[in-house]
């Protein structure tokens, strides 16, 4: 039997101008079809050479001397985000923190910055800690807390944001990529419409960075967050980064005055003055060896470029939803994620509802995927190593599993799983 | 010339019980004298290999397959910690964070757990981290910062402390072992004091934890928190621990809640419930790479035990005050450390007036100590790998660079050091 899906894969592989990027990875075992890398992204090989070498030479040998040089990596790497990953301006993004802390941090510093304002307003289908961490502030703050209601499958729609918006809102938080769906939330529209209440708006990019164009400046956006260890590969737990737009910069104070945030910090003055640039929302120590993970990671991407990326994870994307479309509606599965390429960024999610016994079956045929809870499968393409015919050998284990019926054998019941 | 220090220095490390643990460590360069153990630790050959299996093996192949085992890390550092290097129970401790973070988290969930009062207590010689984020909190919530005012060299007086308490104090936040001076606080008068007027104590042992006997529990120490990268050998930025008192944890709440510190994170539910054992004191996703290091350098100083280390950093502080009374009096250098070695932890800081200059000849001369603005050489006794023999090279360098006066050929002027 002709498989006119194979050949379509081989020739959209060598048609593809990022194959080569395939090569600068780790691939220990090339039967492991991995398409988790939107959760944490492969090793590459830069990275671990460049590990090696931070512990082996620069903490080993150079010891308390490898300050001089680690000193300025949180903005190092935030400079090549801004340069060729994010569209922003050097000395407006920086390396610290996780995610979560820097969100809390920036959230804390707009509302700080809307004085009198009690509303921030997010939408259910915003990542939990998103969600919990502005529960957390407007508890503190006895701040009401708007929750929009979206649809999980095609995400928060600009027309609900704007339904929720009024002069008592401060701050509208939300995510530029779905990380259920998959779903674009229209960054622009959305931050015009906050604007045009006086609201700030604070973007967790997560999922968008490394994986399409995150256009923040010509957005207008005020604020963002975003994680290192997705489609920016760099490494488990890696530091996450925070954006501050230039011109916010000066006015805006964060809550928790670390040394790594002051002026001039090895004087090491008894009373704190934030730092003049974009190092005012650090705060401790930055881990290091995360930190040159991130900046590997994030120097791929820029070398690839952010506009290769996108187009060849829509084209993932969109091969696999042929093959859902082939193969598996029959099976009871539905796309969980938008069908139009432009309005879905690196990741496929399909709702069945035996998802959790398929993705066990998934593993054991050496096929990674995501489950996100209660029915999903999450299905990413990392642009940068997918290959389409790797895309075709997953879907047609998949396919497989689902004929032979053997996901049935596996546990109904969840256990913890990333 | 006979020298009877070094004869002394070669005696006692033939009787040293901890010798071999040196070589538990990377030394690249036996000639350099370095004493600076207390600001970044050195590599130990274990976590050379664990990070290099971590990096290869568990993120390279593994891939997100390796959450199975990270999921616990920082718990399994916190166990660790809490049942050899610090006086604490397991479930007390966990690994999370920077020091600042951390800080910030307990001393606003201290806060919190008392109301209505509105002062808060440190000293003029805290961290300045700690007195930054102390600041913080007070101008974010209108409390007074009340500053004990300590005699640098001496460290903070338990008296002086008692005279700033009252039935307004929500929270005593001091460090266990001053960063400038090594002087031990009064762990348990302090606290007993602080409990006396209702208070909570919340302890900064990063320059204890690994050094000293760190007695949380039997002080009745509320909180503490703490940083791995010095004694603990941890590695550059490697995450910061904390310490919550069992009997508490139900009681507090910290006020950034992030997804680490949810009851079953995974079930991704939209509200905020924190987890009821130390992990409510987590927020994002945890530092692998740095957690491992953390993880093997607390290891070895279990392995080593608390008590032989901290006698052996008393021996070799003593032992190096009898070189500078020797050797350096009549060269300017006064001690800026307590003598006595009880009330000292792991390090001696001597002033001078050049003290930035020759700390710059030191480091020409591969003597590796540390400046602390404006006058102050401070030179750490990691015990787990200085010999007595390496400091009578390092002072007897000292020594010559003062007899010879070439210290004056470098810079007077200060550029950014750690």
């Amino acid at each position: 039997m002709t498989d006119h899906f194979l050949a379509r894969a081989r020739e959209l592989d060598a048609a593809d101008p990022l194959a080569a990027f395939r090569e600068r990875f780790v691939i220990a075992d090339p039967d492991v079809v991995y398409l988790d890398g939107n959760s944490l992204g492969r090793l590459p090989k830069a990275t671990r050479e460049r590990l090696h070498q931070v512990i082996d030479r620069e903490w080993g040998v150079e010891l308390i001397r490898g300050w001089d040089r680690w000193m300025t990596l949180a903005r190092e790497v935030g400079d090549v985000l801004a340069g060729r990953v994010l569209e922003a301006e050097p000395g407006e993004v920086v390396l610290a923190d996780s995610t979560s802390v820097n969100l809390y941090k920036l959230a804390v510093a707009a509302c700080d910055a809307r004085p009198g304002r009690g509303v921030i307003v997010t939408d259910d289908d915003n990542f939990p800690t998103d969600q919990y961490i502005l529960q957390g502030l407007a508890a503190a703050r006895g701040l009401e807390l708007r929750v929009v209601r979206s649809d999980l499958d095609a995400g928060v729609s600009r027309d609900d944001v704007v339904a929720a918006l009024d002069t008592d809102v401060a701050l509208v938080s939300l995510s530029h990529v779905a990380y259920r769906s998959g779903a674009v939330a229209d960054l622009a529209g959305i931050t015009a419409a906050a604007h045009a209440v006086g609201a700030l708006t604070l973007w967790d990019v997560s999922h968008s960075a490394g994986s399409i164009h995150v256009p923040l400046r010509s957005s207008g956006v005020d604020l963002a967050v975003g994680c290192t260890y997705k489609h920016l590969n760099g490494g488990p737990g890696a530091p996450a980064f925070l954006y501050v737009r230039t011109e916010l910069q000066s006015a805006l104070r964060q809550p928790i005055w670390g040394w790594f945030g002051q002026r001039e910090q090895f004087d090491m003055a008894g009373s704190y003055q934030p730092a003049e640039s974009v190092e005012r929302f650090l705060v401790g120590t930055p881990p290091v060896l995360g930190g040159y993970g991130a900046l590997e990671g994030a120097r791929i991407t820029a070398e690839a470029g952010i506009a290769a990326i996108a187009a060849k994870g829509a084209a993932l994307g969109s091969y696999a939803i042929e093959l859902v479309d082939r193969w598996l509606t029959g099976h009871s599965f539905a796309l969980a994620s938008p069908r139009d390429d432009e309005r879905r960024g690196a990741h496929v999610t399909l709702h069945h509802p035996q998802a959790w016994q398929i993705s066990q079956a998934l593993r054991a045929a050496e096929v990674i995927p995501d489950f996100r809870t209660p029915d999903r499968l999450r299905i990413g393409f990392a642009p940068l190593y997918t290959r389409f015919t790797d895309v075709h050998t997953g879907f047609a284990r998949l396919r497989d599993i689902m004929e032979s019926g053997s996901y049935t054998a596996f546990p109904a019941e969840r256990s913890r799983v990333t």
